[in-house]
């Protein structure tokens, strides 16, 4: 049984990873606070960026090198140490080497290559304890936990709209609907996100940026044009050298204007449908090691999305105003009548200065298309 | 000085005026509580019914029932004592003749005919005091204030959407977008109204009822169907005899398929907007004594009443659900760029079932065109 220094401590280990997100995959983000055997803290650490120490080999860095001797402490640790040598050997072992004596993590690796830490520490005697906070610390791991039971990234699907449902005026201006304080939250966003994806029409409306303000480029997401037809222009501004850029085109786009440039060629939707094939997509970037995705639209890619069972999450900053007129926030995702209305539960609603923060999931039968 | 006990009674005698929303116009609604020198509850009530005795008067009758001394007591009431005589007698007199002592009132009357109550008190030697819980007695009585204010009922536009803001599917079904939490919500919301408006398309599509559940006849809402060319149909619900009906039309409208309604024609919108005027309107649901009125829609009603700054509160139903066609909860409201958007102001947001109630108020800016 876990004790309340131990809880104190997972808490802290959550919030440790959470520092880390956008910046780790393909790895899940990781924290970890070594306990002394009377529950001092006496090191902690996570794991800062794919490739680098794991969250277990940097706080037992962390504890050495502040000359505290961790033989018979408490390794706390958001999820199961991996039993695998990746870029970094196995932590289960490096805890077994620096003579932890036990091990209390909040969530399983899922993984095949990564699984069987527990059974490892169990083996050479470490005490071990699955679960503690586990809903918390699978709350924070959430893009990297669904990217590995769905085998594709996962997604978030961020609108902002009036209270009517309207992401620009019937001129087609749109700036700003929103306070810069919600804003400021889908920089957050993006920053948090391994890949930033837009359509060609938001492209050619806003020639937007889709970089992270305040990021070092190391840490920039992905920037992703869903551009069937190759439209982009050389001069957009998502073609800088801020962050790297793909532009995805269908298999018959000419691109001989754009030389230099990332470029993936993918199928067409089916069904009728316009654009790429949403599957096609994901897959190419799941192989690109993306694991999370933020979908900015417009309207038409979105209900690509949502029409292929392909969005996780939906935030919504809704502003308090009315237009009446002008371009929907969604647009076409495949429902034709009331019955077949894609159904979300709420998880989350905050004010953002004037505005409101929406946060909603599909609900089990929303997902069940690609589920089954 | 007001004390923390005649507090606990203003909150008391606001709760109690509540009571008869919807059912007091063309009056304010009222509630009082009559204490004892001591501080001891000896009487309460509230105004009922337009017509009936004012709070004053049942409180006074209801503590003289239980046998009470009120003289040397203390009258805390919602709205500043009445001066006048209508069907009823002056409330300030009233409370004179029973020897009340002090009056502590929250709301000052704001009307040419009742105002002056507080003085009449004074002359007679009461102690008057003004403002405890101003706000909370104002916010009750919303709708009242805001028909002084502005000549013209109170109106409250509702709407139900989805988070993408349709109000149906692409096949014009809507049952159910929203939920049975909110759905009994919007009869609260139709009970306390003393009008309920709809446009001739959401009777077209809906043939809604449109009477309040639970409801003696008595304080039905009035139900206003704005039908420009007389449309509506002999066997429509709304004309059935569950509450009164108005039959908005144009005056060149042929009413003979409509013996026995009740029919009021009013001139067509200006300035190329189709539909009635609705400042017309408004006025002639004023002469009626209507003081509250909730509009139901359809879209292009609730356009036309946004254009004509004739919105005082917004109240949004969202259901977590997304839809990406069909028709905007919100049509034609004169927007025709982001700098012309209507700004409000989100003064509550409240979970009813897995729905989100969003309450807004325009901003001083959006009400500007009608108060200059």
């Amino acid at each position: 049984m876990a004790t309340a220094t131990e809880a104190d401590a997972m808490r802290r280990a959550v919030a440790l990873a959470a520092r880390a997100l956008g910046a780790t995959s393909p790895n899940p983000v990781v924290g970890c606070v070594i306990l002394g055997p009377q529950g001092t803290v006496l090191g902690e650490g996570w794991h800062r960026r794919a490739g680098g120490p794991h969250a277990e080999a940097e706080a037992l860095a962390a504890a050495s090198a502040a000359g505290h001797d961790v033989r018979g402490g408490t390794a706390v640790v958001t999820l199961e140490p991996c039993n695998h040598t990746g870029r970094t050997g196995p932590c289960a072992q490096a805890l077994i080497d620096a003579g932890i004596a036990r091990v209390v993590y909040a969530v399983a690796d899922p993984t095949d290559t990564a699984t069987g830490g527990a059974a490892t520490l169990a083996a050479a005697g470490v005490a071990t304890e699955a679960g503690l906070l586990e809903d918390e610390a699978a709350a924070g791991n959430a893009a990297w936990l669904t990217s590995v039971r769905r085998e594709r990234p996962f997604v978030l699907w961020k609108y902002a709209a009036t209270l009517d449902g309207r992401s620009a005026a019937a001129d087609g201006t749109s700036r700003w609907i929103t306070s810069a304080d919600s804003r400021a939250d889908v920089h957050r966003l993006r920053a948090e996100a391994d890949a930033v994806v837009v359509g060609s029409g938001t492209l050619r409306a806003d020639d937007p940026h889709l970089a992270a303000r305040d990021r070092d480029s190391a840490v920039q997401p992905l920037r992703v044009v869903v551009d069937t037809h190759a439209s982009v222009k050389p001069g957009a501004r998502v073609l800088d050298d801020a962050a790297p850029t793909l532009i995805a085109v269908g298999e018959d786009a000419d691109t001989g204007h754009l030389p230099g440039v990332d470029v993936v060629r993918l199928p067409r939707a089916g069904a009728g449908r316009g654009g790429l094939d949403v599957p096609a997509l994901l897959a190419e970037l799941y192989g690109r090691g993306v694991r999370s995705v933020l979908l900015e639209g417009g309207p038409a890619l979105a209900g690509s999305f949502l029409a292929a069972g392909a969005v996780d999450r939906v935030v919504g900053y809704l502003a308090p105003a009315l237009l009446g007129a002008g371009p929907a926030a969604l647009g076409d995702a495949g429902v034709g009548t009331i019955a077949g209305a894609l159904r979300l539960e709420v998880t989350d609603v905050a004010r953002l200065g004037p505005d409101l923060r929406i946060t909603a999931v599909p609900t089990a039968s929303a997902t069940a298309p690609e589920e089954n």
